[in-house]
């Protein structure tokens, strides 16, 4: 059994931080690396990459609508086609960053607002991935526009699950605002190592067969980084290879 | 006789216009297309991209310190490493950029304030350099630091001078405070066409020896475009071809 | 009979302009002045507050979406309170600005698609009006949202209508996708006059009773300022005085 | 005995924290809060001014240069006069939130590059005064060009000193690139309790005398925010009454 672990990096700005980005690269093999539109800068990017080069992190860009005010978090009503031109340049500036860092960007992870628009509108989804390199793999969630679209024009996706959130029968994640939403400690380790061995994820309901290359990792809050750690050893235990997918 | 026409291009931002691009597609060789820093942006580029595509105009990427209120005119103190950074950034989201045009970025010209400090310090030159993709040329002034930075780098170089502008005997500019600076219609034309036939340009003193593969369009006014149309016709009946350098 | 005339103003961004600002300043009585939200920027503020002052051209606060690459013309998703936070800031910064400038800020207009917003959004309407000094008028469409929320906030409301636009029979413009959205020339002067005369607007139905204070001038196209040129004529010529409302 | 203790504070800038504000405005009476150029943003400021106002703590402008990547520590190039359009913004700006969050801007204190600038430049130092509205009063450092220009302007001034930093003879500080800059722990507030019962000041020579209302904290290190607790329990244990100077 072979797994990735994957993390939001870089997401500093300027002079200010954000997330423990050098304990998470001691954690993770895969970093989704902020280009500049929602959050990170040239040197953030620089310090983020070369950090994950000598930690032997795979790297992937991690666009996003370009509000740093809003964090990415807020939908900027934009054309279609001026996703695409906004992704390809944020794209561009990261790869123009690895080449400094000795390092390469190996696969697409969008962000927030701009990653959930793709996952449910077909045309943003087309959007986001016209804006791919031809040779990038995505890494998105399975069942989701972003994930048809991308195998429509012929890239590899990878998909990705959550330790810590309960999934529905379709394979959504059950929204934050339900009481039920987070999974925490040996509860959220034992349902992943579960899944792993039997490739069913529970639900609210019954369990539902999913995809899973990559465990997406949080550093939002104290718990959710005790959370990687206890995952990342039980995961080691159990014999399971963590290994970039890309 | 062969020589390239260059002029900046791509210097919009939002919904704000900056010169007359369209004109100027139409009488140069090579674009230096701003990206991003001191102008532009990922809709700008794209469609400055486009329109060079569809003229058969060579692009070059022309980066600049990110001050759009500034218009990278200004020195923004930065360390050399932080230059770098930048500059490699701002050419990789051309090159994103580039990639949906269905063109490439086939060379670099520093901008403003950062051209000028790269012309006179070896320390910024060499930042600036380092910043270059490994085969791409860099568009200079001959005789700077810039020039000599690249060369030590293993870039090829290509010189550019100014129809309108008047020389030292050192192959400087004369300075635009004073009153001897600029060159105006058919004295700048004919000054031009000695050049080339010769390669010796007239300075304040004696003419000197310059290196020149092209010759850098303004479209500031309504003069400097028909000017530039004045040389163009010109060179072209004097059967002078124009095509890129790169 | 009196009316005033009012323009968005300063609205040029660093080395980018917009629009006719100083033929504007020749035919209106009173000017919507960006703050550094959508456009403007200190030194745009200023010398478009000093050119105002010169003209004797009373000013006034043009607050909207902190968007320049959008203009302002996109709505930006904000909390209510976040749009009074961000409208407030604006409005202070022309103050402090219009303190040096010799002048003051007399009343607010809001910009582009926050006013749109603020137009059908009673919530979004207060967000605004909260934002207002207690002293100062709003000006907006009759009938609309904000002018129910500005009235109940005990401001002074004054109402702008357009020479250039069709109505409805509910007091809206006509859409601009419509083919009978707009007027020219002559017909929209003649359609004014008879407004002022009778204080009935014609619609695409039967004429409606408006009111207004000031009359909206474009200067995005030449044919918007012939118009203006026209009506400002026009309008002396039949001895309506042009003054400010504030 | 009465002291201030001030702060610069309010340096969020949207997602991002900068420095235990909760903690510092336990401490201090007078809090410096960012207005927009180095960093904050509306609803840093209104966050802010109302945590300010619940703590009681008065409130000061904070402007600097509008370069939020470099934090306002990098002195941009501007005219003066620029200079003083910037300022006047920032401080607009904070005063429009501070009507909000009901409280006032009771004084400006200069931040950064532009504060170290002005304090050598009188040029520049007359062009931040100017942008001070008529009664706001100035917090600068005693013997520097920022107190003789807005003496010179009218300004009343009030002078901050440094418990952490060693002086030198002329009342400057000991550069930071010295191993003998900072005071530690102990020695730092016996020296400032020697300080305020004499007005004589230890230098690196000859102690001196030297005018002080205002002693300003930094929390940018667990050490400094340690020695602001115990240099305002020392304060309060020897009588010494915690006022704001404004």
């Amino acid at each position: 059994m072979q797994i990735d672990l994957n993390s939001d990096l870089g997401e500093a700005y300027g002079p200010w931080t954000m997330g423990p980005d050098a304990e998470l690269l001691s954690l993770v093999t895969s970093a989704n690396v902020a280009c500049g539109g929602h959050a990170g800068d040239p040197e953030t990017m620089y310090r983020t990459l070369c950090l994950a080069r000598a930690r032997g992190v795979t790297v992937g860009a991690h666009p996003g609508y370009a509000d740093p005010l809003g964090f990415g978090r807020r939908v900027i009503p934009m054309a279609p086609a001026e996703i695409t031109r906004m992704v390809a340049a944020q794209i561009g500036a990261l790869q123009g960053i690895a080449r400094l860092a000795g390092t390469r960007v190996a696969y697409v992870k969008a962000h927030g607002a701009l990653a959930n628009l793709a996952a449910e509108s077909a045309e943003v989804a087309e959007a986001l991935v016209a804006a791919l390199p031809p040779d990038l793999p995505l890494l998105a969630i399975s069942g989701t526009e972003q994930e048809k679209a991308a195998r429509r024009a012929g890239h590899k996706v990878f998909s990705e699950i959550f330790a810590d959130r309960a999934y529905l029968p379709d394979g959504r994640l059950v929204p934050r605002s339900r009481s039920d939403a987070m999974l925490h400690g040996a509860a959220a380790v034992d349902r992943l190592l579960g899944f792993l061995k039997t490739g069913l994820m529970p639900t609210t309901e019954a369990p539902i067969r999913l995809q899973a290359q990559s465990i997406c990792i949080h550093g939002d809050s104290p718990e959710a980084l005790d959370l990687a750690r206890a995952l990342r050893a039980r995961l080691m235990a159990e014999g399971v290879t963590l290994a970039p997918f890309a």
